[in-house]
């Protein structure tokens, strides 16, 4: 992971400051994003598509979106799909930085890991119970409650304010 | 999605503009992002972490990047998901804004959603090749040159220089 960022940044930005050097004469290219910019920018992108399906289900779930069962569960299914791309989102080489990840992350990592699991695990149960039931029962409320309980649970340790 | 977008938009900027206006007087909030602003960022989103994945796997075809089989699999897979997610990612509201998405997405959709499933095609088959040989195989380097060919493709068309 690391090897690779650090590879492309390097590609990238010689492209971008080639181009940028021709097309802006006097201007010059902004610094390479670091290893740790590309990987944080991986994990920031990842959170940012897991967010607009969860509050999708949350608008659903407070009755502000009308409850359509395919969309929820497509939207349940990518939560549980996405839960488990989290784990490797905070590689080492990106705990500096502008980021919200708390640097606990990486010194209590097992205990971290175990908040993901709970997060893929309920996420996981959502798209069960909704197999099951695919109406906007109280079960399935119930569900993304404890969805939402275990992205909690991780925030309130490992993100900061 | 465009209820939803909108309605989350102005909750969560009421909380911004009110925890803004209590802790730096003086400084107004920024505007509240539109509807168009936030479809823009979800799809801008889910394409750094396609990318990244994308990127991963074009080091280890390129030799840049050790080959192992269990992360090579994983990636792929994870693209023929993302794929699926590209769709309804180009909301009608998502059209005008800061975007490299050429207006020919909406006047042409039938045109372009067959490109996009061009993509979920074709990575789904680097899966389906990968599972059935994952070693570092010219067929799995084929295979992933089809899924960067159906990238391209829709770039050409539909993507602004």
């Amino acid at each position: 992971m690391i090897d690779w960022f650090s590879k492309k940044s390097c590609l990238a930005m010689a492209g971008v400051m080639v181009v940028g050097a021709a097309l802006v004469p006097g201007i010059s290219a902004a610094a390479a994003p670091t290893p740790a910019e590309l990987a944080i920018g991986y994990r920031q992108a990842l959170y940012t598509v897991l967010d607009g399906n969860f509050e999708y289900l949350g608008g659903v779930v407070k009755g502000r979106v009308p409850f359509k069962s395919d969309e929820v569960v497509k939207r349940a299914e990518r939560l549980a799909y996405l839960a488990t791309m989290i784990g490797d989102a905070f590689p080492e080489v990106s705990k500096s930085g502008h980021t919200d990840a708390k640097p606990e992350i990486w010194t209590h990592r097992a205990e971290f890991d175990k908040k993901v699991l709970a997060l893929v695990t309920e996420s996981a149960a959502l798209v069960t119970e909704l197999k099951k039931d695919s109406s906007n029962s109280a079960a399935f409320k119930k569900a993304f409650g404890a969805v939402g309980q275990a992205c909690k649970s991780c925030h309130d340790d490992y993100k900061k304010e």
